[in-house]
C-alpha cells in the first residue's frame, strides 16, 4: 500500500480565514463577483500558486488557472472566490484551498507522478449569469454572451464590471482538450444530511438537473371598485390557487428527493386599485431523475389545461431550462471512497448534489466528480453558514489522497 | 311648475368631442397629468369659462376655478381632465362639460339666482398622488406634500413637472368657506348596472370607503436545491395559500357590494432558486358600510393568527388607509331625482360609488352629490370605454336641472 502524503490542517485552517478576513461580514463574507474584496482574493492565490510549483494570472472574465510544468498527468481541481451577498466564508473557498492544498503537498512529491492544477471559477454564484467563468472555460461563452450580461447587484454591465477590475481585454482561458485527467472539487454540503447521519463525506453522484418554467396566468384587468367579484378574471388569485394545487399534487408523483420552488411572483399592473389581468411565476423543479421530472412537468401540464378549460383565467406554462442531471465519473467516485476510507473511517455515504456547481460544467467535457463535507445545521447562503474545523481538515485529508490516488493509477 | 331650462345637448357632444380630440389614442384619449394634451385641455376649458360668465386661471397644482361675480348662492360643479393612461375620454371631460353646460346655459338666465361655478381638479387619476387637485382645494395639501410627490409614469418629482408647464411658483386656490352651497359632480358609472338595469341616471348614496392592508408573510430564505420540502418555510406559498383562504371565507362574511382585491405580491429575494423568506401583499376592500368592513378585518386578522399559530410561517397584517365612506348630501340626491323624473322618464336608482372620486374630498367641507350615467359594458380606464350619445345627453339634462332647482331652493 502507497504510504499516505497528508494535508497540512493547520496550513488549511489559517488559509481559509485569510480569505474569511478579506470582505469580512459578522462571522461570514460579503464578496459579490468583481467586488475589491472578490479581487484582492483572486491576488492571494495567484500569489500562493508559486508555493505549488503553479504559474498563474486572471483571465479576462476573471478565472485563475494555476499550470505545471511538471510531466505526467495533470488533475484539474477547485471551485470559486466569490460569495453571494452577505453569506457564509466556506461556500467556494473550502474547494480552491483543497485544490491548492493538494497542490502544495502532491506536486512537489517525486512519489506522484503528474501535478494537481488549480482553478477558482468566476461568477458561480452566478451576480452576472449562469456559471459564467467554468462556462467561458469549456467554451460555452461568447463575446456577444458578455456584452449582454449585468450585474444583479448594481446597474451596470460586465464589460463595465471587468474594465473597472482591470480585466477588460484580456484574453479568456480555454480547456486544452486532453490536458486533463477530470475535475475534482469540494464543497460544503449545503444540507444536513451529513449531519444528521454521523457522516463526514459526501460523494457525489450527479448534481440534479435544474428544470425552471415561467408559468402565465391571464384575466382580465378592470377597476377594483367597480368590478362586482362575480365577474372578475383576477390573474393573480388564479396564480395563488396554482401554486396551492402545485403543493397539494406535487407529493404524490415526485421522487423521494425531489424539490421545487415558486422563486418570484408579479403581478401586471401591480397597483393596489387594479384588478391584475396578468400574473406570472418563475418555478424551478430540481431532481436527479429525468423521469420524475418528466412526471411532474405533465402534471403541471394537466394542471394548466383544466384551469384554463375552467376558467376564468387561462394559464401557459412555458419551460425556460432543461437541467439534464450531470452524472459525476463512477471511477473518481471510487477514489473518493476509498480515501474516505483511508482518512475518515470510511464515514462516506453516496449522495446527490441538490445545488448546481462547477463541476457540472466541467462534466461536459472531462471526467468529474465532487465531494462533500457536512455543513452545521445545513444552512447555507447566510453569513451563519459553517463546518466544524475538525470536519474541514478530515475533508481536506480526503481531498489530497484522492487526488493521489487518481494521479497515481 | 317653473320652466325647464335645457341643456344644449349638441354644444355638450360637441365639447366631449372636442376634448377627444386633443391627445386622442384609437378612441379614448392618453393625457396623464401634466402632459402637453393635459395642459391643451385645461386652457380649452379656460378659454371657454367667459361663454358662461366665469373667469378663471390655472392654478399652482394644475386645478381649475372659474368663479361667477353674480349675487346670489353659488353652487360648485366639475370633475377632472387629466386621463388614466391610455383611457377612456368620458372619465372627467364629462362632469367638467355638464358643469359648463349648467354654467352656460343657468348663470345667464334671469330666472335663476346665483351661478354655477365650474372647476376641474387636478390629477383625480393619481399620476401623483391620491386627489392631489381637490385635496389642495380643501387645505388638506402641504407643501411638503408637493415636495415629496413623484410621476409615476416617469422619474421626475411632481416639482419638476410644474415647472415644466409653468406652473411652478403660481398660489394655489383654496376654497372660501360659506361661498358654496354645496358641490355636484357627474361621472360615467364604470360598471354595469345602469346598463343592465335599462336606466338613465345613478343617484350616488355614498363613495365607498377603501381599507387598504399591508400582509406580510415571514419564513426563511434557503436554498431551492438543498432544502428538503418538509423543512421549507416558504413565505411565497404562505402568500398564496392566504389569498386562497381569502377567497374562500370572504363571501360568508361580506356584503352584498363588497369587493376585495390583491393588487400587488412581492417575494422576498425574488429570485428563481431561493426559497423566500419574505412576501408581501397589498389588500384592499371596498365598502359603504363600515360595520362590514370591520366584520371583513376581523375574519382577516383571525386567519393571520391562525397561520402564524400553525406555522412554518408568520403572518402579519398591517392597515395602511382607512377610508370612511363619504355620505352624500340627502337634499341634493332628491334634487337629483326630481331632475331625473322631469327629464329622463325617473329611470334613476339611488347607488353606492364603488369608485372614488373628487366629491369625496370636496365632501368634507361642503354639501355634495354625484349623478352617473350608463357605461357600455360597465368598461372603465381603457379607451374602449364609451357611453350612448342618447345617455349623455339625457344626462346633461338632468344635470342641468338638478343645478337649476338647487340654485332655486
Amino acid at each position: 500500500m502507497p504510504e499516505i502524503i497528508n494535508a497540512n490542517g493547520a496550513r488549511v485552517l489559517a488559509d481559509l480565514n485569510t480569505l474569511r478576513a478579506i470582505g469580512a461580514h459578522k462571522s461570514g463574507v460579503h464578496k459579490p463577483t468583481f467586488s475589491e474584496a472578490h479581487m484582492r482574493s483572486l491576488e492571494w492565490l495567484v500569489a500562493r500558486l508559486p508555493d505549488a510549483g503553479l504559474s498563474a494570472t486572471i483571465d479576462g472574465i476573471g478565472n485563475v488557472l494555476g499550470t505545471s510544468a511538471k510531466a505526467g498527468p495533470k488533475l484539474l481541481a477547485g471551485s470559486h472566490l466569490e460569495s453571494q451577498n452577505y453569506a457564509g466564508w466556506l461556500d467556494g473557498p473550502l474547494g480552491v484551498v483543497y485544490a491548492l492544498e493538494a497542490a502544495r503537498v502532491l506536486n512537489p512529491a517525486s512519489s506522484v507522478k503528474g501535478a494537481v492544477e488549480v482553478a477558482s471559477w468566476c461568477d458561480e454564484e452566478g451576480h452576472f449569469g449562469s456559471f459564467l467563468g467554468s462556462r467561458s472555460f469549456v467554451g460555452g461563452v461568447t463575446e456577444a454572451d458578455i456584452d449582454a450580461a449585468r450585474d444583479r447587484n448594481a446597474d451596470r454591465s460586465m464589460r463595465e464590471a471587468l474594465n473597472s477590475v482591470g480585466l477588460a481585454g484580456r484574453a479568456r482561458l480555454a480547456v486544452e482538450r486532453g490536458r486533463h485527467i477530470g475535475y475534482l472539487e469540494a464543497h460544503i454540503e449545503q444540507g444536513d444530511r451529513l449531519e444528521t447521519s454521523g457522516l463526514k463525506i459526501g460523494i457525489v453522484t450527479s448534481i440534479v438537473g435544474i428544470w425552471q418554467y415561467r408559468i402565465t396566468f391571464t384575466g382580465e384587468q378592470n377597476h377594483a371598485g367597480t368590478t362586482r367579484m362575480a365577474i372578475r378574471k383576477d390573474a393573480g388569485l388564479a396564480m395563488a390557487k396554482f401554486c396551492v394545487a402545485i403543493d397539494q399534487d406535487f407529493p404524490a408523483v415526485c421522487g423521494p428527493r425531489t424539490v421545487w420552488t415558486t422563486g418570484r411572483m408579479a403581478l401586471d399592473p401591480g397597483a393596489p386599485s387594479i384588478i391584475p389581468g396578468r400574473a406570472e411565476m418563475l418555478f424551478q423543479i430540481r431532481d436527479d431523475d429525468p423521469a420524475v421530472i418528466a412526471r411532474l412537468e405533465d402534471s403541471l401540464r394537466t394542471m394548466a389545461t383544466e384551469v384554463s378549460r375552467n376558467g376564468p383565467c387561462s394559464v401557459a406554462v412555458e419551460r425556460l431550462r432543461t437541467g439534464a442531471p450531470a452524472r459525476m465519473d463512477a471511477r473518481f467516485q471510487d477514489a473518493i471512497e476509498a480515501a474516505a476510507k483511508a482518512c475518515a473511517d470510511g464515514k462516506s455515504v453516496r449522495m446527490p448534489s441538490a445545488a448546481g456547481h462547477d463541476a457540472q460544467v466541467l462534466a461536459t467535457v472531462m471526467p468529474s466528480a465532487m465531494l462533500f463535507v457536512p455543513s452545521i445545521g445545513g444552512v447555507s447562503h447566510h453569513w451563519t453558514e459553517n463546518t466544524a474545523d475538525a470536519d474541514i481538515v478530515t475533508g481536506a485529508e480526503v481531498f489530497v489522497e484522492t487526488c493521489r490516488r487518481l494521479l497515481s493509477d
